[in-house]
């Protein structure tokens, strides 16, 4: 498995360094809901709202729309593909050190 | 899947937020090293090693050890189980919002 890449991870994991940016991306889960009600849910403006989404946009991890005078939210796969990628590689590192230990200790 | 404890998903977060945190797992993944060791490779000092492997400790992604003078560092997987059941716990539920948009549409 390669490593994803080095920017990819920068960006996803300081998105999701923050609980604001994570509630966003848990409430999307459940399907797509305007700038307006992810701001009223998390009792902060429709512009902190705006600055959230803008890191998450950039790092995969959701989508928005202007349909008419609405921003539409949704979430994207890319930025989790990006986490489970990293987590998966270090995994595997890991484990393959772990397998020659033991190789080592059979011999 | 149930979702983690959100503390441990805040801790293990702000964690992986930091990517010099990052770097020092990515290095624990080939094998266990001493602090300063970790200090020589990322040019800092051992007691910023030191502050940050306490962060990575609380959110079970390594753990350290003083084997006499030396306070040796490892990987630890538990951390990486947030991580992974947080992201799969997302996929889960908005895979399954989507297939009851497919059923509705196939009605």
């Amino acid at each position: 498995m390669r490593a994803p890449h080095t920017s990819s991870v920068n960006r996803v994991f300081q998105a999701l360094g923050d609980p604001t940016r994570r509630a966003i991306i848990e409430r999307l889960g459940a399907g797509p809901a305007s700038a307006s009600r992810l701001a009223a849910m998390l009792c902060i403006t429709v512009t902190a709202v705006g600055q959230h989404l803008q890191v998450l946009e950039r790092s995969g991890l959701a989508t928005s729309q202007k349909v008419g005078r609405v921003r539409v939210c949704r979430i994207e796969a890319s930025g989790f593909a990006v986490v489970e990628a990293w987590v998966a590689h270090q995994r595997l590192t890991w484990e393959r050190k772990l397998d020659r230990l033991g190789e080592v200790l059979d011999t």
